[in-house]
């Protein structure tokens, strides 16, 4: 395992793989090699990436890449939850995968895949997140394929999260609810050929302006929105220029940087804790003659699920 | 709580929103009351709404409604999700009961908000089906907002999924993936008007037949394609027709369905004791000066989250 670390410190793309396996999988051994990597991070700046199905994050990842080696920097790409059954992330990952930086040795691609029973994929993505960070990457994108609770949860792993929408979705509306705000750093209203643009783009300004102040702690950084067309590149050095000034913010430290910074790192240490202890109970249970009987009559309804629960946990006791 | 009990099997509106709303915040009580109602329930069918947004499932939700009142039967909605912050499916909630059918007693309809820190929001789903059906419902229907595992899991609840696909959506490919087919009893390509609606039709139609006979278990129940435009109705009476189907098919209680009810309720189990252990932790870590001690110094990265994990898990044994 030490001689796993070694290698992926030294940039070596197998071992990285292969590392990012054992994670996703749930691997014993990686929540120790994880530790070992501690040391080594620290360097890697996380842009997170997400929105609908649709919006065309895959398209703009693959322009930001372009501009990172431009600029002669190293870049990793997660591309998260690709087993999502409706989203179908996993050919979006493929798209990635097949495309023009394919070749290029200094941008390495991964999908994470599993979801595991309990705890979701974030653990999973903040491990990858990690080992590129280690490998010496200078940035990782990290997109999440979808719009629920666990991909935003995974957006906040990121230093700066853009939300991509498109015009013309459907409802505007949709895009206001309480939470986007304290997710996204920077809105990017993709494929802004469309005639409906301008108006998601006030929409939008409009919203962050009614809501800039509210809250506990004064708010210092009000989201920009940004219009792209990922497709041909448009818009994409401005953003990438947004993305600069967000990094320079986020050294600044300012408090309510901190708080938020302070408010998602406690979600993510319970969640980890909660994901070991439940992966002991599952061990606990896996060798269940007892689980499977006693599913055949919750079934049947001889018995009732919150009963088994109240039996099992017993047991566990 | 035995008086709460005997009021929402008496159908009381007051008592049911007030148990639902109990077990939407994780009332430690409601798990009893649950208990309590095990043997008034049984009677409801239960039809799950899923899909991306945009796709229409409240309009459909709503023309589901009138057909089901039309037949004199009884109905109990509920929203799911709606505190996602990106879909922003309050609105949906809310857009449902400001409708037509708002001043029907018949129809109960309700939002649940809350996600709890761990487990998901599936079992407050399982329990707020529970409690329209001991009120007696006929049809309880869950439409659940998003497209993530989340909204996949709850849709497991249901006795007939509709998955709600629009033509045109950007790429069919999408929808394709593994994990559709087990998840969707029905396939609804709404927004028919559109002039893509036959190439979606076709490629749905063709997944399935490809995917029909594959498996450990012959599958004997093909998802089946329906067109509708939900907006005017049009189409619905032959989805209801369908879902019909669907139950008698259910009721003859097949290899291929006692397996996939058998998988259903297995997970649904593991995450119910799971939720219940997070439960006890989470209060154990509550009154937490330390780990916001440590939070602070994973943020300045002075330790290491997983070493943190590792030391907070030795203080819980």
């Amino acid at each position: 395992m030490q001689k796993l670390v070694d290698k992926v410190v030294s940039g070596d793309l197998r071992s990285a793989s292969r590392l990012i396996r054992m994670i996703d999988d749930g691997h014993p051994q990686s929540h120790e090699a994880l530790k070992q990597l501690f040391p080594h991070c620290g360097g890697a700046r996380v842009i997170g990436i997400t929105g609908p199905p649709g919006a065309g994050k895959s398209t703009l990842s693959s322009s930001l890449i372009d501009i990172i080696r431009q600029r002669n920097k190293s870049v990793g790409v997660l591309a998260v939850d690709p087993s999502s059954p409706i989203t179908g992330g996993a050919i979006l990952g493929d798209r990635i995968r097949m495309s023009r930086h394919a070749l290029d040795e200094d941008v390495f691609i991964r999908s994470l895949a599993s979801r595991g029973h309990f705890g979701g994929i974030t653990p999973a993505t903040r491990g990858a997140i990690r080992v590129m960070d280690a490998m010496g990457k200078d940035y990782v994108i990290v997109e999440t394929v979808g719009v629920g609770q666990d991909e935003v949860d995974i957006a906040r792993l990121a230093d700066t999260t853009l939300i991509v929408w498109v015009p013309g979705l459907g409802d505007n509306v949709q895009a206001m609810k309480a939470g986007i705000m304290e997710v996204g750093d920077v809105f990017v209203v993709n494929k802004a050929e469309h005639p409906d643009t301008a108006n998601t783009v006030n929409y939008l300004k409009s919203v962050f302006r009614q809501t800039g102040s509210s809250g506990p702690i004064q708010r210092d950084w009000i989201p920009p929105v940004l219009e792209t067309v990922a497709l041909n590149s448009r818009g994409i050095d401005e953003l990438f220029k947004v993305i600069d000034e967000h990094a320079q913010y986020t050294s600044r430290a300012s408090e309510y940087y901190l708080a938020r910074k302070r408010a998602d790192c406690e979600v993510e240490l319970r969640g980890f804790i909660s994901r070991e202890i439940n992966h002991r109970i599952s061990r606990q249970l896996a060798d269940g003659e007892k689980i499977n009987a006693q599913v055949g009559q919750i079934i049947t309804g001889e018995t009732d699920i919150y009963v088994v629960t109240d039996s099992l946990l017993q047991e566990l006791e």
